[in-house]
């Protein structure tokens, strides 16, 4: 059954970017680190137009989770990843370039509404100014017998889960301390219980999947 | 050979215990849960006089820490349990009460020098107020051929992993989300990098051990 899941690489220390983010440095200092068990995968540099690489048991945990996803749904930054709405928007596309890596419809959140764009490699943007509810209930259409998968950044991610709108959650937990940056959760006493389903470990990550009791 | 090892339950979140710390609920809002995965097992039933309880992946590796700890170091906080320095202290032992569950000598780090405390069941508090290196040493001492596990709390950790005075990291990943609380891991740049050396999973908790590159 298709679900809505968050899939996301977090430190030990529960930040999943570091401090001082820039346009340069889009993930902030060290934020890099916690997407380095992906850059050497065979199924992601093929996915980057690379070759070599490894295939592991992490490579089939990013495969299933690509394989899964009919639709993605990210925060208004994290298309464009500047302070202003559109900044960095050279190619309408947002900094992800001319053919971004997502291959399936993506629903962008933000307060600027805007006409959607279609990008070589199947990847639309859509953008929602009607909140979290409103950018699920399109995923999901598109989606179809698919998951829809929240990409981020922390403020939506908090939204879908203080909706309880979250089924699934699947942590990457890289073994760094970042020391500060982005916290992934929020605060506040109203959080769901989770239950642990899924360990898969690689030298480099812990794969950790959770059912959400909303 | 001996490691100086952490050896800690954490919240997905990354808290080791839940907000608003009271005398009654020492571990704050929702912070026994963190702990809940140790009440059911049989090894620590049978070290609290109690029978019953499961044995199961979690119980050998509680049972491992037990027996590779010669000695512990914590903070005066998470010995006595309040505010001032002594003051659920009915027994001389804190709030551990007669026959705490160590059984190894338990250096306390504290701003207020004391006599050394000998309880039943062969733990000995001894106060040190000379920093960490200072207690870490004579911890080792006690600890003979065995590891120096430091208990906590935050603040303490925090100023073993800064001094660099860390081998090792246990975390017990416990599958709920506090939303606030006492976070285990400090802010600043200046963390130590990580190793994953093991992950040992059951349904109710995720083991992780790390390596500290100090």
């Amino acid at each position: 059954m298709a679900v809505t899941t968050l899939d996301i690489s977090m430190s030990l220390d529960s930040f999943i970017a570091g401090p001082n983010q820039t346009v340069e440095e889009p993930l902030g200092e060290g934020g890099l680190q916690l997407h380095e068990w992906i850059f050497g995968l065979a199924s992601w540099r093929e996915r980057h137009g690379q070759s070599g690489g490894v295939t592991n048991a992490d490579s089939e945990v990013l495969q299933e989770s690509v394989e899964a996803t009919g639709a993605v749904v990210m925060g208004r930054r994290m298309f464009s990843g500047g302070e202003g709405p559109w900044e960095n928007d050279p190619v309408a596309g947002g900094w992800w370039g001319e053919e971004p890596p997502f291959g399936v419809p993506v629903f962008v959140l933000t307060h600027h509404a805007r006409q959607p764009v279609e990008l070589q490699g199947e990847t639309a943007f859509t953008f929602v100014s009607e909140g979290v509810e409103a950018a699920l209930e399109q995923a999901r259409a598109a989606a179809g017998d698919r998951n829809v998968a929240v990409a981020g950044g922390a403020n939506v991610v908090q939204q879908f889960l203080a909706a309880r709108l979250l089924d699934e959650i699947q942590i990457h937990l890289v073994p760094v301390l970042l020391g500060g940056g982005v916290r992934l959760f929020g605060p506040g006493d109203e959080q769901p219980a989770l239950e642990l389903t899924r360990v898969i470990d690689s030298p480099t990550v812990t794969h950790l999947r959770y059912r959400v009791a909303n």
